[in-house]
């Protein structure tokens, strides 16, 4: 049997894409689709992005954001409305030059991000300080043609919230980058059980268009830096671009300061790269489409039906506390069945035969760490409840610990260049800020400035590369 | 400020189409994007689509279906493997043919709807009889060019929810199509509080690449009638087109049988022409994203703050028992606030003055019969979901009544003429089922069969055209 599983699942250290490819194939999460870079979100994949949406949409909710759709296409005019906007990414864009049996007079781009479409309406609905701020979300397809597409990592088309805000002074709109980058933090750490940095984007990696981007990091268990979430602190650029004005409280015409941010299906490519392991997927269970899965175990029809209905009654029980609980009744031995649902990450199996079903117990396993542990049947609403509270913060735990023994501190270039090839993690070291500086550093290293961390000590060094002083230390990393 | 009011809203009798639009505009429900035919939906008219969707969702899942999601471009290729499928949908498709700066080797079609996509993967997913059914939605923007196009009932972009389904008999798929078709009419008539007629399409008017096509279908305000919902039974023809074959238990590879139904924002079109009035906008409670706004009303601030206070502690008894309460406590006269709720279609209004506050009672009045009520503040809790039940089957009861009134049953073409002319509505009347006579009905009035209803008594006619005798019963009429 373990040799089944072997055959199935690369293991980490052999080669981890191709452990991350297997991984995504084996827990059925999602499928290349027939045209290169698109991917197909099959429905286990999709539970977990539903859940992530719920979660979030509350999240978003409760900081007064609403919910709203706009177009698919935008006029390749508007993308040229703002001129750092138009060139990061015109080179990715999908583009409509026919419709309805006809040439089109005017191209269409399939939207890479909403911007432009988002502020031709702005431009409608912003009049006075009174309409502001303006607190607007959308749950949409992207599209960003992709050269070296990597499922959920990096597809042509991808799946995404966007928000999109304007305010009536920079001060307000500085408050709700920070307020929506700590929403991700929050979301990540509490219910991905993946913990992030927060900081900002150096001036060569910020959105194209923004005054300036912050954004949450995460270590991958290769070392690998996965951004996972971005917000933007837009200025008037696109206010600007598209007269977003409103008459303030002095009865002048300003123009809106704005913001924009983002997460996407991505962060699954993350929770997958944090957690799982060489026998499959493992999901924290906030985040799990099915909290325990329920393995009765018989080997006739006698048993089947003792056994079945001592599983059915647990299911209930659990279920009428809002525990999602699959019965998996299938007439199959239970070693393959065992398997499937631990590929799939389900964090509890219940394990029932008949021997328990006469010491009224059973056998619960934990995804996580593999423990077993019996208990009485009346314990489990009692006892499941706490073990899934236990996985959901050892998986933090964990992430947390290996996070810090993969960071490291360096003084010196050539420590630096030693570092990343031989302990693959994050390099948190001083930088001048000079993009020469880190221009160098990525062609060198192939590393690049994942964030400059907010919360910094004062301290006080000398740029990795070039020596001079410097008082703000940064996290370098290779980077998904 | 009655003058204010009408200054804004086209009366329906003057001009249906006009009275459309503008209660689009007053209810700040959409608005027409910059790209000719696409549609911006603003915050509240998205609110109204995230409640169809909470509803619809919950009863697919009932029904075992699981969400997924399938790439948005569909390779020119495969549209071309059903052959009535690409006629259908070819003359109204957009074409990506440009991406990363590169022409495409082969053009990529925006999806019009995704059976062919879907079916690409089912065609991998479906092996044996073990792995049927399989029921699988998503929820989807979809893209079909538009020369004529009205805010959500013909729009070059829409959003919606697209069913597929893969069956081991023709029999299972059968049921199906009925099921999903029957969860529409339910959705339809208890949250949306619209009647509808289920029945069959005629062979003109069903889907491209079905075998038949079913219905659900409203009669709006002008008698016109709007196709709400369509389930479809596919056959095995994208089975054979892409090779979504099974073994079956007698161990034979066998194609699958399949399904597909659609629901859309169309439906948000539909709420508005069958329920709304001269005033704004009316919404069933079931499907309102806010069941009750306060207006506290004050002349000065020791008033206001009197009255406040109360009005928000009637708010928050409500919302603990999940009722969805604005406080509207802007700095207003009442006058200007009733109409704007008004507009929003938003079902009771709670009015709070200072004398109320003394004898500790509030004012109701209902949006659908503007009937007032003065009851005691303790009793909101009882009288405030009485009254939105009431509302809810007042508007059901209306829309059926209007329907009835509106049914014409004809026994001659002079008469038939006469009455689409004359008297907007469905024409109730035999059809001898030949194409030839569905073809010059339309042309010489301008109705459509709308559908060939189910459970039809048994009786015997004449076809209302060439006279032929006929044992079927068709519905007529104009349409969206």
């Amino acid at each position: 049997m373990a040799q089944e599983r072997e055959q199935l699942i690369t293991k980490r250290e052999d080669d981890f894409s191709k452990w991350y490819q297997d991984i995504i194939d084996v827990a059925e999460l999602a499928e290349h689709g027939s045209v290169k870079g698109t991917m197909v979100i099959k429905p286990y994949g999709y539970s977990i992005w539903e859940n992530m949406q719920h979660v979030l949409d509350l999240m978003f909710k409760s900081k007064d954001v609403k919910n709203a759709y706009f177009p698919l296409f935008i006029p390749e005019s508007f993308l040229k409305k703002e001129a750092e906007h138009v060139e990061g990414f015109s080179p990715e864009v999908a583009v409509v030059t026919h419709a309805g049996g006809k040439k089109l007079e005017e191209p269409l781009i399939v939207r890479p991000t909403s911007e432009t479409i988002i502020n031709d309406s702005f431009s409608r609905w912003v009049k006075s300080y009174r309409d502001l701020p303006l607190l607007i979300n959308q749950w949409v397809n992207i599209v960003r043609w992709e050269m070296r597409p990597r499922l959920f990592l990096r597809t042509t088309e991808f799946l995404w919230q966007e928000g999109h805000t304007v305010h009536a002074s920079k001060e307000d709109a500085e408050n709700r980058v920070s307020m929506m980058l700590d929403v991700y933090k929050k979301f990540m750490e509490e219910y991905l059980a993946i913990p992030v940095i927060s900081g900002e984007k150096s001036e060569a990696e910020k959105f194209a268009g923004a005054d300036y981007t912050t954004s949450i990091e995460a270590m991958m268990q290769d070392g690998k830096a996965l951004q996972s979430g971005t917000s933007h602190m837009l200025g008037q650029n696109f206010a600007k671009a598209f007269n977003v004005q409103f008459l303030n409280e002095q009865g002048e015409q300003e123009y809106g300061w704005q913001t924009s941010w983002g997460v996407s299906t991505r962060m699954i490519g993350g929770l997958i790269m944090v957690h799982s392991d060489d026998k499959g997927l493992v999901l924290p269970p906030k985040i799990a489409p099915i909290h325990a899965v329920i393995v009765p175990i018989f080997s006739n029809e006698k048993e089947k039906e003792e056994v079945l209905s001592s599983a059915k009654d647990i299911a209930e029980k659990l279920e009428a506390e809002d525990l999602k609980i699959t019965l998996d009744d299938r007439d199959m031995r239970p070693g393959p069945r065992f398997f499937e649902w631990e590929k799939k990450g389900v964090p509890v199996r219940i394990e029932i035969g008949p021997k328990d079903v006469k010491s009224n117990s059973v056998v619960l396993v934990r995804r996580d760490t593999a423990e077993k542990e019996t208990i009485k049947q009346d314990d489990c609403l009692k006892r499941i409840p706490e073990l899934l509270e236990d996985i959901q913060k050892n998986l933090f735990d964990k992430a947390f610990k290996f996070r810090e023994e993969n960071t490291f501190e360096v003084s010196f270039w050539d420590e630096f260049k030693e570092t990343i090839k031989n302990k693959p993690g994050f390099i948190n070291t001083y930088w001048c800020g000079n993009p020469d500086c880190e221009e160098k550093i990525k062609k060198e290293s192939k590393a690049t400035i994942r964030c400059i961390p907010f919360n910094q000590d004062k301290s006080q060094g000398k740029c990795i590369y070039c020596g001079k002083d410097s008082d703000k230390k940064v996290i370098f990393a290779k980077a998904y």
